[in-house]
């Protein structure tokens, strides 16, 4: 039998991997990624900087960026078959599944799949990220019977998203928000998604397969599943001071609130999430409507004082893409996408540098002789 | 910054999960399951009374045994929606990722999804354990051109399941030592795949999200993939002779063997495999034919004296699906198919008594300010 001492659950504060991509630095209170400070960084950068950064190891100069651009372009289509199996799932899965469903059967169309190498791994980074706004909204597109909808190439890859989400060409400002909720989503250090991948991709499995493993994990609502959590809450409330009500009654209850708290920085407000904020005041300040935001603002406060707890990305990025016109069911399966680069990167440091993960356990069970 | 001290790579002897549901006692060198001794089990029992004893907690009495048998039988089949997602899937595909589609689909079936009680998590199980036969072996039939096949209900579980490959209603024996692998393949403490669903699992996602998770994971040929890749190094050898080359080769450009070594039993024999080792006596003694015996005993003899390893299951399972004519890609999803319901059983604990696995890093990348 083994010491029973040396058991954490959740294995909180235990070190899983030597990473050379990203770190949460508590002590400098930043989001380190490769080097720079994820909140600064989207400041100046957009979405597909940082997807080149993770992937490449440094920030694009203008002819790197236009390069990459085009080669994603080239690659956004999906394969038909795909589109079929889409509309053949049950229409009551979860677009989470369907999303998971695509990906799974991408795997028969890469014809290196055996390739572990870091240039093949890279390419596949970049197929994925290049296909991953079809594979999102035309699962769920299928699933609520709605026609397949085609890349806009004349678009930047984020305002192509977003009008492939709510069939219209997006405004500046609006495509401007939405590729700042895919970076500030892009990459975390070590959530419960990435480890996933990381352990999948350990035995030597392949991208594809690591990849499905992590829609699996975001889609719980203790991680990804959360925005969508938040927005239902949200929408159950008919004021701030409703809002406030729902609350206190859940907490009354000892029910986890969705959208508060986190692992790592629970004693502070997620940096992301300020970012998200000062998003939600501009769409606010657009649309000439405070309600969304007076909400969340009365939430928080009431988390503050009643749990010292406040809010993570999740929390904020449910209202912006709320103010933004896009269905609940998608927020966790954008999360997923934002989150692709970032699970490609860590899959890709696995494969070069592995080792299984094999832990062991405390067995509490029956006693035998 | 972290610490570097306590980083372990592969979490390598870190406890991650307290469990009921078994341990590999490397002391008393048992692989406990609920506290039986699995070795013994496989003497006395078959693949079903392991399920009830990983599902129910108990060894099955008759009349609980008859009961689980029909409720299988009558949970059997799968929506003509997964076979049709089937044909669609591209040829090239490995079947454990058409498994992996067929079981991320199954999810859209279960109108019980958001229920994460024991009785429903429970249930859910033996729906997968009913109908993982039918999604193995017809996935691979899809990829490889043949009709579907469906279930023969006289005969038992694993009689079934072998006459859903083969074709051909196996004999006693070949059914005996086909739930014998089922059996010793059902659970075994905390290998990589296990670990994959707990982790899945823990953010409060459901089953099936875990299950696919596992099958990424098993699929890699450090873990479950071995037992394919060690046929396809017997195939290579036309004698013992020339197999004790081949390995030699290998050895020599320091390449690993599959299956060969294991994280918890590395100075030992698997115990599983010396079962099994029997059933390939069996099997050559029956056909007149000791050519793959020889083989692997070959292997085994100049494994230990070289390199001091000793072989796991998939060594001695591999031959022995050869001998029982199973196509080698059905190697690996058999493997999963039966040790579904040991995952299923370590998910149900997980999401009983939860805490979110998320970990930290080691932060060796680009120097910041
Ligand atoms: C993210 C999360 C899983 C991290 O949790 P963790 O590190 O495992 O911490 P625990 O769940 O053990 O929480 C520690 C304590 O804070 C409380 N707590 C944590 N998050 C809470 C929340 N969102 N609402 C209410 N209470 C919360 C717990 O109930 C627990 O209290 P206790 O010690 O009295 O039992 C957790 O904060 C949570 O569930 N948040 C809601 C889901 C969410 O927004 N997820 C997205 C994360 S990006
Ligand atoms: C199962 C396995 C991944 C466990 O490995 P682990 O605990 O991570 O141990 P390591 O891979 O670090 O191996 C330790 C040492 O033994 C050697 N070794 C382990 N398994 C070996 C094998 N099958 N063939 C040759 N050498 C092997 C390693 O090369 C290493 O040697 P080194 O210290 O000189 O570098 C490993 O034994 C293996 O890869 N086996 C082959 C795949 C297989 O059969 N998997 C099915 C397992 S049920």
């Amino acid at each position: 039998m083994e010491a029973k001492s040396n058991f954490v659950p959740g294995l909180e504060g235990v070190i899983a991997s030597e990473t050379a991509i990203s770190l949460l630095d508590t002590e400098k209170e930043k989001i380190v990624i490769k080097g720079y400070d994820l909140i600064e960084l989207s400041k100046e950068q957009d979405y597909l900087d940082i997807a080149h950064l993770l992937l490449e190891d440094k920030l694009p100069d203008q002819n790197e960026k236009t390069k990459l651009e085009e080669k994603l372009k080239e690659r956004y289509a999906i394969p038909t078959e795909i589109l079929d199996i889409f509309s053949l799932l049950r229409k009551q899965i979860h677009p989470m599944d369907g999303l998971r469903t695509g990906l799974s059967a991408l795997a028969g169309y890469d014809n290196q799949i055996d390739d572990r190498s870091y240039e093949a791994d890279t390419e596949r980074a970049y197929d994925l990220l290049a296909k991953m706004p079809a594979i999102t909204v035309n699962s769920y597109r299928a699933l609520n019977g709605k026609e397949i909808v085609h890349p806009h190439k004349d678009l930047s890859y984020s305002a192509n998203f977003l009008y492939m989400i709510t069939g219209e060409v997006p405004s500046e400002e609006d495509a401007e928000i939405f590729d700042r909720s895919l970076l500030l989503y892009s990459e975390h250090e070590m959530p419960n998604s990435t480890f996933t991948s990381r352990v999948i991709a350990s035995t030597n499995a392949d991208m594809y397969g690591a990849l499905t493993g992590a829609v699996s994990s975001l889609k719980g609502n203790l991680h990804g599943g959360a925005n969508e959590a938040v927005m239902y809450l949200l929408q159950e409330a008919e004021s701030a001071a409703d809002f406030e009500e729902i609350l206190t009654k859940k907490l009354y209850k000892k029910e986890k609130i969705m959208g508060f708290g986190h692992r790592v920085y629970m004693k502070k407000m997620d940096p992301r999430a300020a970012v998200m904020k000062e998003s939600l005041k501009e769409l606010c300040e657009k649309a000439g409507d405070y309600s969304l935001l007076e909400k969340c603002e009365a939430g928080e406060e009431l988390m503050k004082q009643e749990k010292g707890l406040y809010p993570n990305l999740d929390y904020y990025a449910a209202p912006v893409y709320w103010m933004l016109g896009i269905p609940i069911d998608l927020y966790t399966p954008i999360f997923f996408s934002a989150r692709t680069v970032g699970l490609c990167a860590h899959v890709t440091e696995q494969h070069q540098n592995n080792r299984l993960f094999r832990p062991r356990v405390n067995y509490i069970g029956k006693p035998y002789a």
